[in-house]
């Protein structure tokens, strides 16, 4: 059962505010396993696996290590690539090379596939060794487990800006598209509407990649919100479309993945609002800051990110193989604080599988989420501390106590 | 000496993180003035005197004004009117109408300037009056004053979210560029270069608009910084030009002052960037962030902004009149804490006046900023506590202790 040997770690895809902090915990578990004799990182992913391009964890300064626990992006560098049939092969040749008989990698649905391919590979060889994977991803969408280290803070800066440019919004009186990152699941936006305590408060119209709605619904939403509340403020994914039309994106580049580099979507949002409403429509998008903006940091994301990397490495030693580590949930659905336990599930049940956000969480009118949308994602957002408070921003308005006129009214000479 | 009557404040132009703390600033002081009866705030700045749409201040709810204080955007509503002569009569009449004897408004260069016209105009009449500018500008482009309330929280965030999406760039060893906020003055870019502790730290270009740059020298330094440290960050202010060529923007629309609305220099310059390094090149935009994101105030900030708006009372009360408040700067260049005092100029000095960054606190090349300027910023951009540093955001690195290669060089099959 005991295998001694050593450990190879690597983050991979896209870096969240917290992927460090798995990668820590990770760290930790293994310099308390006597199974496992050094622990060593792979510069830029499976780049560093495949050029051996590896560094000695436990000979780092101890300082250094915890200080990163809190530092945003990936520390050990990441990369997309995607790996073909002679680089698992490679990989495995590097394993036994430097005696690695325990892997972890961190990453999303793409990663977690990369993982269970290599595993596959491993015991179909006479190489013994554990493989685990560490899930992370600021799209949440990872199957099985509760929810996704990453998400929560990239949720937390998607509602706190949106709070804040609604204010900005709201004292002009004007209209505000903010895009937000999702490529096919909405959940970061869906989070956005979190923050939103009445009426009034933004954001007034939420708009998901799982839901095409009709330009014609959109626009009538739009013009009876300004109606109502004076100014207007839209969240959306970047990979919203409306119905029976293609995605938005100004770029015509694609990725490692092939898939299409999304972005301007807000814009052309804006355009059809500023049309419908004869008004200024602003935008903003969230972009690569939803990675790394560590001020708006969740701490349960920190604690669960800490808590996979540390579950990973001591369930491998225990003798797991061929599992991804899960987040569930020990509290009742918006209850707070939230609590949870790590689990195991095998990476085929999430390796490449896309789960978004469920059609029922979403209103029937596809323009918001429901509370059961909000009761699941508000617990996992709660801050770090004073000024980033704990809860969402929230501000007083002025009441308003109206000075009556004394003379004719004004019309502005043109 | 002594003008009894009632106080009307008003906010105007693009909000910042801090203005609402000189609307309270005013507040309080024309609670303590036996002088001032009522203090009337106008909704949505000038609008609101022209429409007579007023609101009484000293009947709200004294713990929502406290509030306000650290509330983002303007709690009154703003508007970037620009009065009209036959507006600037109506606004006199307004006040005459509702005994206003004294005048406050919030705002830049274009503000000050109507402020002056208004002030000019009473004297003119036989209304006696005191009327005050107080300084707001995210753009920092005021006159004599040292600087101008709004500036060093967008200079914050400028600097953090530009170490933030640096770590992400440096994960991946690709190139960003981040797109902020300055027209034609470059104040809050060149402040996103305190964050830079050593040569490696992002940002490793900076780009003002106040100096043009020949397109083969930015190409060149890319490449050398790329070369050089694996990754490249390029901070660009908005109304960034290269030399000989027209200002970059998305948009073919005009605001209320007939200013295009600036947009896409990121997306412009990351398309020499792929193009000169070969290598994907990310955008980020901080856009209306700049103007109330909160959890990057800076302390400096929100006491310079309380200040300005309580002196502005105070002194009209002791007779001034036609005067803008300034900071004066107590410590030395460099020095922290930032002490300061405050003064007045007169509007005349300052209405409609734009002050760009001066040409030897930018570095030879035009891509970064001096010493000089560092001094200048930093001390202005001390945060509010943890978790928001005090200072800016700083993060360990791995020290890296290679592992010895045993295989022979992988070359990965097309």
């Amino acid at each position: 059962m005991s295998l001694k040997g050593n450990a190879l770690i690597a983050q991979s895809g896209g870096p969240t505010v917290v992927i460090n902090a798995s990668l820590i915990g990770a760290v930790d578990a293994a310099r308390e396993a006597a199974e496992i004799e050094e622990i060593y990182g792979a510069i830029h992913g499976m780049d560093g696996i495949l050029h051996e391009n590896l560094t000695a964890l436990l000979q780092e300064d101890p300082t250094i290590l915890q200080g990163l626990r809190t530092t945003p992006s990936a520390a050990l560098g990441t990369s997309r690539l995607k790996p073909k049939q002679a680089d698992l092969e490679r990989a495995l040749e590097v394993f036994q090379a430097h005696n690695v008989r325990y892997f972890f990698y961190i990453g999303g649905n793409d990663s977690q596939l990369a993982c269970h391919l290599v595993s596959q590979l491993a015991l179909q060889s006479d190489w013994e060794m554990r493989i685990m994977g560490i899930p992370k991803t600021i799209d949440n969408d990872l199957p099985i487990t509760d929810n996704c280290p990453g998400f929560a803070s990239a949720a937390r800066l998607a509602a706190s800006a949106t709070q804040f440019v609604a204010k900005d919004a709201e004292a002009f009186g004007e209209a505000e598209v903010i895009e937000i990152m999702g490529r096919h699941a909405g959940w970061v936006t869906g989070a956005a509407q979190t923050g939103r305590r009445e009426d009034r408060d933004a954001p007034h119209l939420v708009y998901l990649p799982e839901v095409p709605v009709k330009p014609e619904e959109f626009i009538e939403d739009c013009r009876a919100a300004y109606e109502q509340y004076g100014y207007l403020v839209v969240a959306v994914s970047e990979g919203f479309a409306f119905a029976e039309s293609e995605r938005v994106t100004t770029s015509d580049k694609v990725d490692e993945f092939g898939h299409a580099r999304l972005s301007g979507v807000a814009e052309a949002l804006s355009g059809v609002v500023e049309e419908a409403l004869g008004k200024r429509c602003r935008t903003d998008r969230l972009g690569n800051l939803h990675r790394c903006f560590t001020y708006t940091a969740s701490a349960v994301d920190l604690e669960e990110a800490y808590g996979v990397g540390q579950v990973a490495v001591q369930q491998a030693v225990a003798g797991e193989n061929n599992q991804m580590v899960i987040i569930q949930r020990q509290s009742a659905a918006g209850e707070e604080p939230f609590r949870f336990s790590c689990g195991l599930t095998p990476l085929t049940s999430v390796a490449d599988i896309e789960r978004t956000v469920p059609r029922e969480w979403i209103n029937e009118r596809g323009n918001g989420v429901t509370q059961e949308f909000i009761d699941y994602a508000k617990p996992l957002m709660r801050g770090t501390g004073e000024p980033t408070p704990l809860g969402l921003p929230s501000y007083p308005r002025l009441a308003g106590h109206a000075v009556e006129r004394k003379l004719a009214p004004y019309v502005r000479p043109k």
